[in-house]
């Protein structure tokens, strides 16, 4: 996969693609990334990107030319006949989700819009993205952190990018409910203890608990989650039982 | 404000948070931040942070140890007799909002903690936290860019943050609609205009064109966003129109 990042602030990518599992994910060829900084292709003399509304209003509004020409000049740059996703992020778009993070880990070339506090021309979203993502229901400065945010959940996907040390079909969002509280050693921290269960040995009272426990958790904080959720009749009495203490 | 963050990954910050408003607000000392590398607090003998989880299963576990030491560490450097927020970003946490940020920009110091692809030992959460957020529901590989995002949306909204070019209650999730359309020159753009509208100069009809519009795409993209907003008559009237056509 090769990813395009179309941004005024570069340098606000390398520290996070350049650690940890996103640096794996290269060093490993799973995925490669280019930032672009959109001002290289306005047509302007004073290198201008964006003007004021019309219509009047405050802020600013970023012009289609240079970022219609910088989604051209990256489109040709990749050798595949494959169209590339589009995706501008804004707090307008499609709320991100892991769903969405698995339909984007099956394409050969996302390239991302960032704007920066300013908005976006309607032409850009009429007639150039094909996808437009939030990351959630709160104002940022700007698209970069919201691109970090849904390339680390898509590069994460790819294969071979995990290792033992986080297993993908585990996670939260993945089974549909909130996970499990976990302890580790020591069974005693200044007077807090392990509960009794997870030192008994008794892997079947030790599944049943984490699984009760991971209902609990999801009903008392993110009953959202548990509308579509397929519960069993042994889980629906869980529920009742904690709806009734 | 200040704000310490808890991480073994100290070098994906900078970048973010050193560039254009984020810097700009630590200039004019709207805030301060510190990386801390929580594994310099750990006793053990090989730098381990992590351990097995009770009860068995696969992954790895955060210790209680180091990070309530680091935490303590950090608190006592402040000189301050409020209490700090203690923030874990986690996928059980509660959903980051607007509301959210606005209540932690009244803080004066925010402590986070990210994990990166462990889970943590339930009594970091239970006595030591004082909140636990989660940015959405899709899987990330570490707490860090929660942290960021968290950070970004609270630090936008210290005073005197924010220029002209981005002025803070007309944005989105402010007003609880998505935004109207924005363009900005040219007219004609390769064949795509600017509606009529926006170039009759006509104030008035240019405000309720802005207005329709913000109803039609959060009807269209957010209908949940609408559940609990306050619509005027002539709000509903528009509504049913959209859905007769």
């Amino acid at each position: 996969m090769h990813i395009d990042i179309l941004t005024l602030f570069p340098a606000m990518f390398d520290g996070v693609l350049n650690t940890s599992i996103m640096k794996r994910a290269q060093d490993m060829e799973a995925f490669s990334y280019q930032t672009v900084n959109f001002r290289d292709y306005t047509e302007s003399k004073h290198l201008k990107v964006d003007d004021t509304p019309y219509g009047g209003g405050a802020g600013m509004v970023l012009s289609p030319q240079p970022i219609f020409d910088a989604v051209e000049h990256v489109q040709a740059q990749q050798q595949t006949n494959k169209q590339p996703r589009i995706i501008l992020m804004c707090p307008q778009g499609e709320p991100h989700s892991q769903q969405k993070a698995e339909e984007l880990a099956e394409e050969e070339h996302l390239i991302f819009l960032c704007g920066h506090y300013e908005g976006y021309d309607e032409r850009i979203r009429t007639h150039l993205v094909t996808d437009e993502l939030s990351i959630g229901d709160y104002v940022l400065t700007g698209g970069e952190l919201g691109a970090m945010v849904v390339m680390d959940s898509v590069v994460r996907l790819l294969p071979g990018v995990l290792g033992n040390e986080a297993s993908a079909p585990k996670d939260s969002f993945s089974t549909g409910l909130l996970e499990h509280p976990q302890y580790t050693k020591p069974r005693n921290y200044k007077g807090m203890e392990v509960p009794d269960v997870l030192l008994s040995g008794n892997h079947a009272n030790i599944e049943k608990w984490r699984q009760q426990q991971s209902l609990k958790r999801t009903y008392e904080r993110r009953p959202d989650l548990l509308a579509n959720y397929p519960l069993t009749d042994e889980q629906k009495a869980w529920i009742k039982s904690l709806k009734n203490n």
